[in-house]
């Protein structure tokens, strides 16, 4: 783990800390949520792909390895999705009531079990090992299991333009962070046109920032 | 699908309705909260193993063809997680505080991603599946995954009674759900004391009831 070295912002208020690794759209998701919400934070690059989630220093933070992380002035928070949660908690990009804020997390849930090991493995296969890596060999596997889930998605935006109450909310969020690059994972949205809408959309919001495809400080 | 062959509780005030299959664990983890609440329900036997949630009747209730799912007065809610935390809030069963909630979703989201597909996912194979089936091949890498999830329960539970809050709640419910009856993925538990010790806390929670491993209509 590195020390910090991508300040986005740090002020007299400062409490805030990401650790994230540029690469990661479960990364993605928190600073498109702080992005949108005008929140500062130090950011802590932590290489994945150097073991550095796995060091006694960041299992102290998170005992199961994995960023993104936040350390809040309370104390540490893991999972990408229930860092959405916190964050938008009284906020317009989570529904004030319960039941709205139940659809939300259905989603949520949706993408981490539905989605992102299938579209975000296969990106990672495809960006992050050799072609004859043995890890390859689920990559067909994982693409049939992304369809699956873009199929899921291109049904529900064909009558609706966002995934609950007809408005902006994290589950958009954390369904647009690995849906947009899709394409770096092998595979082809022409055939999901309410779900390349749907990506637009969400890419005219207030605040939106993109994904860092290249580490700033590198 | 069947037409609902088990009343569990059907009264003047009736409105709610749960798609579940007898040996999920995650529709197991439905059924103890509503228990705990005394939340009384039409019990839908819907069988995955028949192809029964891939019906277009079932696909209209929930796209992703998935059990456990409720069908509120406002319609269907899908994701065992997410139900809980539905019927949860403003109960004994969900912190009332911001960041307890965030951390109990920590947890909710960690059962997902890092628990289930190896817990539940080993279980499934051994009691579903012949012993010459080819999806076997994958059981020793999802015992192994399952074996670093039950990990990080036991390093967190040697400081701590239940997961979040020093207090039963959601997270210990859905944690609960499939590491009870992780045996029968072919976990061996004894290396595991302040597991087994928490397991032991949660069967003596008020209102505690047992998962069904055989269905009650047959």
């Amino acid at each position: 783990m590195t020390e910090p070295d991508l300040l986005v912002g740090k002020g007299e208020d400062f409490m805030l800390r990401l650790y994230d690794y540029y690469d990661s759209g479960n990364g993605y998701k928190v600073r498109l949520l702080l992005a949108h919400l005008g929140i500062r934070y130090e950011y802590v690059e932590t290489d994945i792909l150097k073991g550095e989630t796995r060091t006694p220093e960041f299992l102290a933070l998170n005992p199961n390895g994995r960023v993104p992380l936040v350390v809040l002035e309370d104390g540490p928070l893991a999972e990408s999705n229930a860092i959405l949660f916190y964050f938008a908690e009284g906020t317009p990009y989570l529904p004030a009531d319960k039941l709205g804020r139940a659809r939300v997390l259905q989603w949520l849930f949706f993408e981490q079990y539905s989605h992102e090991p299938y579209v975000a493995v296969a990106r990672f296969l495809l960006r992050h090992t050799a072609p004859d890596d043995p890890r390859r060999e689920v990559l067909e596997q994982r693409q049939k299991g992304g369809y699956a889930a873009l199929g899921v998605m291109e049904r529900h935006l064909a009558e609706n333009p966002f995934f609950v109450g007809d408005r902006y909310s994290i589950a958009d969020i954390a369904l647009y962070a690995y849906t947009h690059v899709a394409d770096q994972g092998g595979f082809e949205l022409s055939s999901f046109p309410c779900l390349r809408a749907w990506l637009a959309r969400v890419e005219r919001q207030a605040g939106y920032e993109r994904m860092l495809l290249k580490h700033r400080g590198t």
